[in-house]
């Protein structure tokens, strides 16, 4: 191997938990690659969580080296839903089902160059189960694809377009209010939203930090942060709440070493308001 | 390093959770070997889970390319239980506690070929402790035969009948109806049972996927699930029950989308019976 | 590569959890030093746990490769709060913020032998956000000093006793009794206490294995326990109690089979007194 050579890089994200569903894929990638370099990415996607393992994907890949990724959060394992891979403009490509999990990750990644369904068994395991196409198809095509395969041997093209896509969030800006929607809880209970810094300034003007804002949530009355703009947690007292731009650009809201989507019963979906004090009530 | 050479896998199985033990032993597997590619299976096993351990070791050791692989549930960490090595017909050899946990294994990895005690203190850590041969002992061990020890030096040979094992589950088939255990609880909250489709079959006779099955729980009379026979989750609708043949093989339950453990509070070793609807009460 | 080249190691603990922050590290990591074997030893230390991190880091990265280590536990992310890298005397080289995380495992690396703080922007991520200094600054400065870079290259030097110091917590010794602290409550709910096997003869002499110690909690009075030191968990019945050194050297409580931080309410600052049942009451 010679010096400049890298091990091709494979990403990996599942709902699989903890217990042994993922190791069993990689050692499924690593029989037919042994020379990949897998970089487990999440495998405690909450269960069934598309749109949550979608987010994760986006946020994730862009820091990695180009490679072969797969994402398998499936609830229709087993069923017509198709298995595809997308070259992203980068030069990746992602493997997983056609359910919306992979396109905003693609996106993140330059666009979506083009699309295959799996439909090439000789790059499956010999024989295949209706329960775990991660280890029966996604792997050993990821495999295949990390150690030599062209993308176009993975199977018959499937028109961009045709492609599964979920319904994006979007924050609703007004002079002094933005209306958003929280899109992802990350593992400290901060809440991640639609929308970044250019909808602040478009609602608020320009801001500095220190500025206070108000947190409201739909269709809970009670639930009203009271918040500062700042750029970072510490920059608050501890158990007191910020509203920042996040590491990807996204409008956040956060609690000082606390968890404030428990404490206030955030969880992806709900609709947040974010006002000036004197604009609200 | 010629580009045809594999760098060894040790797949990685223990109990120690997620707070640095098994990272512990990872380094000290790769500072004997540095060339290892560890695969880690589980390190979340339910504590003292030698049962559990022993069906994610045999679900997932077959689809890892041939290796060292180092199980660690011990209760009896410190006491009289042996330390050995089993080698399996296919080539691997598994390290761990002689409790039961590395048989079942070696059973789906073709058959237990040789066992020996880990004997030979110099492939241990120069010095031990009473609380961690996870670190001390099955680590480097692993490492040393990852790197280039012989099966032989680890230690003294054991007569293969002389292993601990554990008692297994066996489905009990009449004409019309199943009673078996659970033998596993995954992560989705899917029930894997003992016995697989020839028992179905002996049961009921050739069944079309779409089939209702009838499911209850012994000593649990107001357990009761009507299910449906098919190939996947996805095959029925949100919440409702299949009965399936998982990815091993084994007979299982599962609610599509939802986690029928906890909802009718199976775990390992609980008792259900298979009927059909008509042939129930 | 010559078959004598190790893969730098990186060591790489946070309290990132599970979902995607850790691996975006590991990916940026790659990307500056493709060759490197990244070892996690956790991302599940309790949040903003700096205690509970460095006692993980302390514990686990004497058994490591001498190697490049991360540690990131870090409320101040984004604050005042410096990016440090500190020189072992055995050879390895922890990053991480100036709180307190990493000087208990430079110790216990033989020693620290100079500091610096992480003022050199070119060994960074072009673009730097308040968040995710893991992401942005301690994962490329990693990957560089894994790489190829010189420690001095960093930035600048740093008085090491000008260090941030966790007061460290230590044992109080009496003829017949200590008083101390958990330190840390490792996965399987044992307690490890300040103080070590010294510290038992100190106080109670030489003491046989099966020795009936007694463990009460301070503000407790209820919280009583009889234990017996011995070497492991499996010198007592299934539920009974042990105090042993554990495999660090601390003192430590532990229920065989059981988790006795849960049940006696241990946590890390918990203060206990260990006597000899005839000298209490």
């Amino acid at each position: 191997m010679p010096p400049t050579e890298r091990r091709p890089v494979i990403g990996f994200l599942t709902d699989f938990g903890l217990d042994g569903a993922a190791a069993t894929c990689r050692a499924v990638m690593l029989s037919v690659c042994p020379d990949a370099q897998i970089v487990d990415i999440s495998h405690t996607v909450p269960k069934y969580g598309i749109r949550d393992g979608a987010f994760i994907l986006r946020s994730a890949l862009p820091w990695f080296p180009i490679g072969v990724h797969v994402g398998v959060v499936d609830p229709g394992v087993g069923t017509a839903r198709r298995p595809i891979a997308i070259r992203a403009a980068r030069g990746d490509v992602l493997i997983g089902p056609d359910n919306g999990l992979l396109p905003p990750a693609a996106d993140a990644l330059g666009g979506i160059s083009e699309a295959r369904e799996l439909t090439n068994r000789a790059l499956w395991l010999p024989a295949t189960t209706s329960t775990f196409h991660g280890r029966d198809i996604f792997s050993p095509v990821a495999g295949h694809l990390a150690a030599e395969a062209a993308f176009e041997a993975v199977g018959t093209p499937i028109p961009t377009a045709d492609l599964v896509r979920l319904k994006q969030a979007v924050a609703r800006v007004e002079k002094g209010a933005i209306t958003t929607e929280v899109v992802y809880v990350d593992s400290f209970g901060n809440a991640r939203l639609a929308g970044g810094e250019s909808d602040l300034r478009r609602a608020f003007g320009a801001m500095a930090g220190g500025t206070s804002l108000t947190v409201t949530i739909e269709d809970r009355s009670d639930a009203v942060l009271d918040a500062t703009y700042a750029p970072s947690f510490g920059h608050v007292g501890r158990g007191d709440h910020v509203v920042y731009v996040d590491s990807s650009g996204n409008l956040a809201i956060a609690t000082n070493q606390g968890d404030v989507a428990t404490a206030m019963g955030l969880r992806s979906g709900s609709v947040v308001h974010l006002s000036r004090p004197t604009e609200r009530g």
